[in-house]
Order: C-alpha cells, then sequence, then structure tokens
C-alpha cells in the first residue's frame, strides 16, 4: 500500500474589535482580529487538522481543547510544533501543504512570504512545501459581511 | 504516471426535529436530525464523493437520485458499500480517508471511534486508515445557527 | 520525498441576472450569471487554484489580478491554459482533478461531459482524470438563496 496519506482540515473564527489578528504565524495589523480560546490562527488550525486528518490522529480539539487553561491564549505555533511531532511519533513527514483563507479584509499578500517561512519551518519542509492562499467571498456570507473568517488546508504526508 | 488519485467530497443537509441523526453511519443522540431522501447521513455522503470523484466515476446523485424510491429513507452504508464496489470495479482501493463535519452540537467525540469502525469496514480499510474530525463554525452561518450541517471528505485511491 | 504534491482550490461568486453563466468552460442557460472581473466561471478557479496551490506557485489573484484590466472579461479557459504553463514550467504535470460546484441552481449534470472534456485538454490529461461533480446545499446559506456559488477543486500533481 501507498506510504502517502491526504488530509483535509477546515476551521472557522469569529471576527471581533479589540483582538490581535494572527494568521499563518503572523501578526497581521487590522481593526478586527479572530477570537477564540487560543490566538485563533485559523489558518495554522487548519494546517493542524489536515496534518492530524491524514495522519487519523484525531483533531485539534482531541490534542489542544479549548477547555483546557494550558491553551487559553496559546501561540498556535507552539500548536502547530506539536503537530509535527505527533505526526513524527506515528512515522509521518509532511510532503506538502496547500492552505487557503477565506477573507473580506485586509489583503493578505504582503505577508504571505512570511507566514510560508514560519509554517515550513515548523512543519519541517522547505518554503518550497508549503503554499498560503487567499481569496474573499466576493461579499457572500459572514465572510463577506467581515463577522467571520474560515480557512481550508490539505497536507500530504509521507510514512518513513 | 502516478497510480494514486484523490478526491474531495462536500455534503450539506438541513437539521429538523423528529428526525434520527445518522453521522458516519452511527445513531447520535440529538433533538434534531439531518434531513433528506436518504437517511441523510452527511459524513458518509461527503466520503461516497471523495471515492466517486478520486474515481471520476460522477457523483452521489448520480448514482443513487434522490428521485429515486429505491434510495428513499436508505441506510447510508449501503450507498458507502456499493461506493466500494463501484471503485473497485475500475481497479482501485482506497489508501485514506479523512472527514470533518461541521455542526454547532451536539459534540460528537464520543461517537468517533464507532464510525471510524464502520466506515473502516465498508471501504475495507483499518481504521488507521479512516479519520472524522468535527468543529464547530463558532456560531457562524446557518451551522452556526443549527439550521445545518456540512461534511467535508478526502480520499486518497490507489490503482490495483 | 514524494514527487506528489496535493492543492485545494476554493472559489466564491455572486449570482446576477443578466450576465452569462460560464461553469467549467461551458455556457450554461440560466437566467442568472456569475458576477467578476473575467467570465466568473467559478469551476475554473477553483481548478487553477488547486493547481498552483500543489506546485506552491501563489494563487489565481497573484497571476491574474482583478485590477489589471488584461483579464477584464477573459474566458478562464486562458487562464487555466496559463496556470498549465506555470506549473509546467516548474517541472509538474497534472495525475487527476476532482472538482465541486454548490448550486442551488440549475442541474449542471447534462452539462459535466463537455466540461470534462473542455478541462481536460487545457491541462493535458485525459477525460477519466478530471472529476466534477455537483450539490446544492439543501437551500441552506448563500448558495441556497441563489444569491452565489461556490466550487471547490483538489489537484494531485506530479513532478517529471
Ligand atoms: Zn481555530
Ligand atoms: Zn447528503
Ligand atoms: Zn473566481
Amino acid at each position: 500500500m501507498s506510504k502517502l496519506r491526504i488530509g483535509l482540515g477546515v476551521d472557522f473564527h469569529q471576527l471581533v474589535e479589540g483582538r490581535d489578528f494572527w494568521l499563518g504565524g503572523v501578526l497581521v495589523p487590522h481593526h478586527q482580529g479572530a477570537l477564540g480560546h487560543s490566538d485563533a490562527d485559523v489558518l495554522l488550525h487548519a494546517i493542524c487538522d489536515a496534518m492530524l486528518g491524514a495522519a487519523a490522529l484525531g483533531d485539534i480539539g482531541t490534542h489542544f481543547p479549548d477547555t483546557d487553561n494550558a491553551y487559553k491564549n496559546i501561540d498556535s505555533k507552539i500548536l502547530l510544533a506539536k503537530t509535527t511531532e505527533l505526526i513524527a511519533a506515528k512515522g509521518y513527514s509532511v510532503v506538502n501543504v496547500d492552505a487557503t483563507l477565506c477573507l473580506q479584509a485586509p489583503k493578505i499578500k504582503p505577508y504571505v512570504p512570511q507566514m510560508q517561512s514560519v509554517i515550513a519551518k515548523l512543519i519541517g519542509v522547505t518554503e518550497e512545501e508549503v503554499s498560503i492562499k487567499a481569496t474573499t467571498t466576493e461579499k457572500l456570507g459572514f465572510v463577506g459581511r467581515e463577522e467571520g473568517v474560515v480557512a481550508y488546508a490539505s497536507a500530504l504526508l509521507e510514512k518513513q
């Protein structure tokens, strides 16, 4: 059987005034930020879930429950680093990750190279194996009304 | 060319009072259930679609039309078993499946091991090759208002 | 390391009266069409993004900005052909593509074989490597209210 495994992660957060807006491990200047128990980094959470799903290791809620004070306001980069350890303990490494952020504002293009760099280091690949894309929802739905943000991530893992 | 193929399935159902709530082949106790022509198991439908898509065999609506009385209230486990036969007839077997349920309530964590077991048997893999994840939408949109449920599934198939 | 890479694309467009409705490179007769700077072909855009993401080549907005008059009302088949050139220049070819259209109306099943044929030629594979699926959202959300359309695409690429 193939040594490859695929995973798909999806994450949602509300947008509110007066919160730092962490996306892909980078602080993005904006009048809103994502609400959550941790730093609410929707991109990193979707990537964690794609990696955990590909390795059949449960999900981000299993490993880092939002009812646990240990994860209160935690930097999601720590969660992604722990996720990388969890899949490595099961013999997996990342081949590539491709994520899409659905967000009406602001434009995140200027921050994408830094996000790729941060994520690549955390998951043990080069920046050529990390893709961050962004799209608005063309003003549709809760993303279009700037009430929330959604991220999708796909991950390809390989068993060593 | 690679013997691997990937697929992505998405499924939606309304939630209403007074219906059994089938998720991943398991009856989940809840005051609401999913509305549909079949048993409306959103997780199994997304997995069927991911598998059919990877094999370029159409979609769940092609093979099990909701206008056909043969599929009225049908157990979606039968549809997933038939999907496995359809891809096998084209020479494919499942490498792994990773699915995510977007649902505001109830918590489905306690039912995940049973879902994995049921699905693994139906698609001919071990429970290590089946991942079921769950997330709320943080009260956003129709899922957040408990009006509906969405499932995403990714499947990796291998040609024999 | 594996020569395979996966990508996931998502695209959104508003539906309005009095626009041609291009889907998967095919003109679909309908009283509404998708609004956008280009021909607003949501399926082809999601496929472009899945391919660009798998190759870590940015996204459709990077290569074909909607602020550039060169892409005003452009046929998205040209964008998909250019995307195929971009990934080829980086040494990648497509293994398979699986896309899902979320649309309340009209039924697109009759157009699927033509979409598969058009897309297969543009991305350099056979029709057996192109899957187009469709689902309604069961009247839920902006898709259910026929205000918009969403497409998801997954792509598997192979390095030569
Ligand atoms: Zn999150
Ligand atoms: Zn369904
Ligand atoms: Zn578009």
